[in-house]
């Protein structure tokens, strides 16, 4: 799997290189590529191998694989203004406000959003009504009932007085982030024109997993690693699933969630060794 | 043309509120739904009287409409920020940031770009390779090298030492209100898979004017009419097309532009009329 991601990871820089060598140079280009600088590419390998399984070549896919990191660089860019989550560390690099100033994050998330969008449409190997069927899922995914609702929700709970319980956590959870995990699981199957529920169940229980490891990271981790401000959640007394569940509690359900993906991948047999590997590296990583 | 916009408002408002009658309930949607509220819906008659023009029903074309709408509203949400214009007043109400917080307006308004392009890709009576191409075509003009970007430009032009010539203040122009405006005016071509160019020389003459025009009433109109606050860019000192041709000069310029925008519709015949009175609506109009 690590070799498969080395080469994903290439791959998909190539591509949002590529994406953004034309744009104007300026502020707002620099800020966009280095957003998309780094990262682990989980969601890009999740596209790409989702696209294998339902018998899609890399490079017929590589445009989708780009799109969701270009949203998720999006994403962390704008979470990490001081009007939000306020970090001035992420990937071990400055955020895009600290480098450079509130309103090249805020513009630079913006194009990157769109850019995302550009990249869907473009991808001329994938038939036209498929191409409109992972647009559509994917505005799902990342949108106002899906990761932005999700990031909204986390703000209204910093404000509010009572620490979410397990249920709300999890709620937050599946959108904020398991949103788009789902659509990068799902989209191989929506370019092939099959069934996504496997694909489905396989990356809840995945995301959610990756979630509970983040929460167990803020708590266990440390910052060169992580390449992150930790303690965060933990000084905020905010309820993540390691104070809800506590650390062993946490542990446990993470390795709960890893047997039941990879359980999902039984229809797919052999040839999803890669996406099991995923679930298992996702609770062991330290970073 | 007053009935027509009026027809025109109807039906972008009641699309829009379907779009967002089945978000989840909370400031998100409420901030989503308030930024929707009011404008002078310019761009979804461009898009709806282009769409007429090449044979493509208001039906067929209204979620291409409502899409442009959002994205405008989007556009302007985040423009009001404090990081960025840094203003209080828009449309006659408080600005999504005063009204709620900035995490709000940028989440909302983060929200609303995606909503734009899932109205793209859920516009189901155009053929899906046309679909595409819309999409496409709208990722470009509101993108890093479209409106985005043109915002970028005025934010370093309001920290630039030197104020902007009139060429650098064209550039501007065209990327941030242009690009959109283009967009609008061609969708109709786009959707009936026609040329664009009469609708694209038609469209840059417009929204050159209506941006000379918005700097005459910065000088000239007031708050009352606008909804918005006025004399900011005279008393920021920023290059206008009032500070750099003078206030006759402006209005001589945005007169011709008019005159060739008119003149661009001749292929249309009679039955560009309602595009005609809109251009010299655009420099008539005292909001």
């Amino acid at each position: 799997m690590q070799d498969r991601l080395a080469d994903v990871k290439a791959q998909v820089q190539a591509a949002l290189d590529e994406a953004m060598a034309h744009l104007p140079e300026g502020e707002l280009t620099d800020a966009m590529r280095y957003a998309c600088i780094g990262g682990k590419r989980l969601r890009a390998f999740l596209v790409l191998e989702s696209a294998r399984l339902h018998g899609i070549a890399d490079a017929d896919a590589l445009p989708v694989a780009a799109a969701v990191e270009a949203l998720h660089a999006y994403s962390l860019v704008h979470d990490d203004l001081p009007a939000m989550d306020d970090d001035d560390l992420r990937r071990g690099l400055p955020t895009v406000h600290v480098q450079w100033s509130e309103a090249t994050a805020i513009l630079a998330g913006d194009a990157l959003q769109t850019l995302a969008f550009g990249l869907l449409a473009g991808a001329a190997a994938i038939a036209p009504d498929r191409r409109l069927a992972l647009i559509q899922a994917f505005a799902d995914s990342v949108g106002a009932r899906g990761m932005v609702w999700g990031q909204a929700l986390d703000i209204a709970a910093e404000e509010a007085v009572e620490p979410l319980d397990i249920v709300a956590v999890k709620r937050l959870q599946s959108a904020k982030t398991g949103a788009l995990i789902v659509f990068s699981a799902v989209s191989g199957a929506i370019m092939s024109g099959e069934d996504t529920d496997a694909m489905t169940d396989y990356a809840r229980a995945v995301g959610l997993a990756f979630q509970i490891q983040d929460d167990i990271l803020d708590v266990t981790g440390n910052e060169e690693d992580t390449g992150k401000r930790i303690h965060k959640d933990s000084d905020a007394n905010k309820a993540t699933f390691v104070s809800l569940l506590g650390l062993d509690g946490a542990e446990d359900k993470a390795r709960k969630l890893v047997r039941s993906a990879e359980a999902a991948l039984d229809p797919y047999g052999e040839a999803a060794g890669n996406l099991r590997q995923l679930a298992r590296y996702v609770v062991e990583r330290a970073s």
